[in-house]
């Protein structure tokens, strides 16, 4: 029995995505499409500037698109809502009963908000018995998603931080121009040329995301990872993908052999759970000199695997490698949808598959 | 008095920057273009694909290219030579008379050549004196510029080395694709993408070439520097321009001030000179958070600048910055007339300002 | 019943396409990969610099790469050769009892050869009896499919000219880097630039082609149709899809709207036949003022659509529009795929079902 | 003695290149910088957001942004206006004394307003006096410069109109980005692609403007000069310099020979007048098959050449040929420049060399 979804934010470039990946989902069913008040009342075509290559699905590009309000009908919300309305919505949603799962930045760093990877850290969904209860929400919550940049570093740190004990990373990026949104980056900026900031907050997500996903809860919060991170982040003339140079020191120093092993064998939760969103391997190791390149990457494992290339001795740390994730699909809305099956496998969203919800309250 | 002088290879896209800098030189004339057979009596427009913006100088454009020989009726020779052609003609030439000033890459780790950037190690002009000596060599010699990436990170360290110590740097590069000559990289592999590898050897250089650069000479040969340096590069879809993105430890630990002061009060041999394609100032320090960028900045100083931004902490290392300069012209051929100039003003080429030259033997 | 089918230059741009679309074909089962001798020997995998973002399909890339020969154990062959390759083996192939599908011009023009788009012109097979016994091949043929240029352009001429009468047409192509192939293009003529220029031939077919398949056939040739087409070549940074814009004159006079509902109401055999790789439309009719766009349209149909848009009237001649198509699927591979589905489902190649082939001569 | 002149909507694109253009010019002054109220106030440095690559000139960069007002003290205005602004302003200056040479639409096709290139039409600065009268305006007039993607279309059709007599044109244009102005086209429409539409009226300014300055004044109005030109308006990713494809209907048959000798003779009143901006030759005609392109042919003539290539016969009209020019040099600031710079050269400014202007009446 699938369970009725929607997405906040319908209308913009990560909407679109969640849009274009919930329309024939076998988990959920999309029902829901909101967006501020310039859309409702619009069929969602006419309402939104489509800018994927992938077709506007046809059922959906007849939906009217709803304005925001607690009233929605459905259980589940997506959402891609810039990180102020999303301050103001989300919570304001979970309290009326909806579970969020969200793309923004607003609670990411809450600490009775899980920030989720399945692949990672699969238990921090262990602080949502703290999250209703403290905030008071009785059915209704949060899980987060983090920041597009994180994800390939953090999905290439997790199988070697609890064997190897991740120290020192020294990250830069690649950035994708997706990942500023539509109309995000001005063509004269990106045209022959390359970008050495992407925002003042941007640094410091890829420190303090990747910690809190690396650390270990204990019901309440979760204790940081304690790694040392330091991130350059630049914007390149790419539609989609992003890519790290990552070097890392190790507190037990792993041979390249110790390291691709762990790579490898890695087999996570999601994958052994078969989630429809998993890709199976979720780090696809690559042995070209020239590898990972977002064109020919991005959509590895449909734009939800890791690429993982280079390893190589670091002579100023221990080992340096290479890493690319797909930013709109893993890093953002796919990720979302990942989460959401992860918990909907685990039977934790039982109570939203009940006909009679409870929260339609009007605002 | 100006002195006769040719380029070696002249028909390539080094080759091309050489003729167009040049062209029209207070110091130099530029009397032959050499290049392979293929070319070789054709009018240097025939046989040129001119791919530079700048249009080719017409007085050029009618020369005879010339056959690669010793007999060449000029006094030194600038050398766009590929480097198994190099390791073949440089030596030759210069021991049959030739000052050769080398953008190749084939004599740069010799013990008794110098690897010169002007502003950073003029004094390494000390081991002419034993290269001419130890290969026998009357009045030729050999002298080298760096491989184009490590020329804006080794122009950002040099103020700091004598101060602070630099100890450990990890730098990843954005490299642009003139970097890979004509045709060099193929379009369909720069469009909407990301090559996270230049060449086997360019990491190699990245450690070596700025190690040899910041060390000391006895005059017989350079002690290295001693700084571990990492790199990760990368090519960009950028046509001028190299950006790396650098963390550095230093033995003494400067506030971010300092720096910015050893920066800005930097006042270096070439410019006190006041050389010709010296750039006043030779480091651009810019304040803006998305700066420098290749399309805004690689003219900066006609080419010959570097400029530097995003001065701050390193929490892994000590500090981060960006830095960038022009591949083609400072980074290649603009370095090397520099390289010329320098030798020039000091009065090291005196011997070649005689109008009957000694080394006029055909092969 | 699946025919076994081969392609030969199978590691190149072309070639690849060919192996993707044809890895999992519900009518032809690939079973040879050909190629030079230079690959030929190694796995498909180790010999194939593969550049299509799409994985090279498993089981293709175990495959052993074979030389050319008459020898392939297989029924027909898809030519992804360069022209003086195809001039040379297609027909030595035919002659050994093949069935070749060409994407190569060497045969294009030819009297007794088909140029087919099968929603345009499928009763010029009636040819190839005459191509038989003319050549003297008892089971072999040739059939070709048109320049990547033309396709566009007669996709949407075709439902105009039996109804309107086509007379004159000008029409600029902005074609993408694929075209060229691999390296292709080299990356500094296509960052920030147009070339004007395509190939000295490129003109040539865009009138030539076109006109022989809107041409009639009495299954001994073909009468041109008597367009005058009028072509202007350029390549844009673009990674595929061509793009024409199109001015048109017609005999009749039809009103913008007549010409809209030719276009839409287009119901041509492959379509009727359901063939696996036609589109459905074939044509897509775009209202908005900025489509068809290279990255949001070229996918359309699985890359096999033509998509239209910007119909307005022509003030030079009589009606303009913008017409697009995937260059390497509709306008190479893919088109050629079609053309063998077209005979599979007349039943034009029951006598390659036999497991007796009877080509098998070694050369 | 110069004139003291400003630059209108000075903050924008064509704004800073009216500011880097006439930064040290021999007739002018430029010492007024008036942009919206946002702006007025700062430091020009402070409140730009340059984009050109060559850097902002020191001296500029310190002035003060002045508000738009009738109290400027200049004696010459450069309009960079928006179209709706220019229409309230452009009127507004001219009544209060100024002259005003404008980039913007708002008063092209006015019939008593020249829209002028001073190679084709300067004659019709004879408007002027009618322009005065008819206003009511003692000292001030409007002279505007055509649309961008007009320009190299018109220079190439100037020669050629009177001798041969031009009957009709269809012209498909691959324009810049930079013709969009700052931010304009978004990366992600960008990148990767082609946008087949420009703006509603592009295609329709490249009907009407051209025709106006083609055709002849009778110094109280012009007749056009009624040449059918239909366009096709594409947006391709690149930076600077708008290409045309053009095919020409002569009423005269000249022969290419003909074309060649009417452009490579053409040497009209700027080029006579030996005008600072006018470039020698106005037309660079080249013969190579792949050009002109924008990277290497948009800064011929320092941006203010025309470019032309490929001449060659049109099958369906009687010529074809591509042409090229810089669209924010040339095609906008350059442009209006040479407007000045003509009516200086021509005596027609002397009024404003007076030291004691007349029209400083504050709003």
């Amino acid at each position: 029995m699938k369970i009725k979804v929607g997405v906040l934010g319908a209308t913009g470039a990560v909407g679109q995505r969640f849009s274009q990946l919930l329309a024939d989902h076998p988990y959920f069913d999309l029902v829901v499409l909101a967006a501020s008040e310039r859309s409702a009342g619009k069929s969602y075509q006419q309402a939104t500037n489509w800018i994927l290559p992938e077709p506007i699905p046809a059922h959906l590009g007849q939906m009217t698109v709803q304005e925001m309000s607690t009233g929605l009908d459905c259980e589940l919300l997506f959402s891609a809502l810039p990180t102020d309305s999303a301050r103001k919505w989300e919570s304001r949603y979970a309290a009326a009963g909806y579970g969020v799962f969200s793309n923004a930045g607003a609670h990411r760093m809450d600490s009775d908000v899980p920030l989720l990877i399945p692949e990672v850290n699969p238990e921090h969904l262990d602080l949502l018995t703290h999250q209703q209860v403290g905030r008071g929400w009785e059915r209704g919550f949060i899980v987060t998603n983090p920041n597009c940049t994180s994800i390939p570093m953090t999905m290439a740190l997790a199988p070697l931080q609890p064997r190897f004990g991740v120290e020192t990373v020294v990250v830069t990026s690649l950035q994708a121009l997706s990942g500023a949104g539509y109309p995000g980056v001005p063509s004269l900026d990106a045209i022959d040329n390359v970008i050495p900031f992407v925002a003042d907050s941007e640094e410091i997500k890829m420190n303090d995301e990747p910690n809190k996903m690396l650390g270990a809860s204990d019901g309440r919060q979760v204790t940081t990872a304690g790694i040392t991170i330091s991130a350059h982040c630049n914007r390149v003339p790419v539609s989609d993908g992003h890519l790290v140079t990552v070097s890392v020191r190790f507190k037990q120093k792993p041979s390249l052999g110790d390291i691709l092993e762990a790579w490898t064998m890695w087999n996570p939760l999601p994958q052994k759970l078969n989630l429809p969103f998993a890709p199976t391997p979720p780090l696809v190791v690559r042995s070209e000199d020239n590898r990972p390149q977002p064109r020919l990457d991005r959509d590895a494992g449909r734009g939800m695997a890791t690429t993982i290339g280079r390893l190589r001795p670091c002579t100023a740390l221990d080992a340096r490698f290479v890493a690319l994730a797909h930013n709109t699909i893993r890093g953002a809305a796919g990720g979302s949808v990942l989460n959401a099956e992860l918990m909907y496998a685990q039977g934790m969203l039982e109570t939203f598959k009940e006909k009679e919800a409870t929260h339609h309250v009007s605002t």
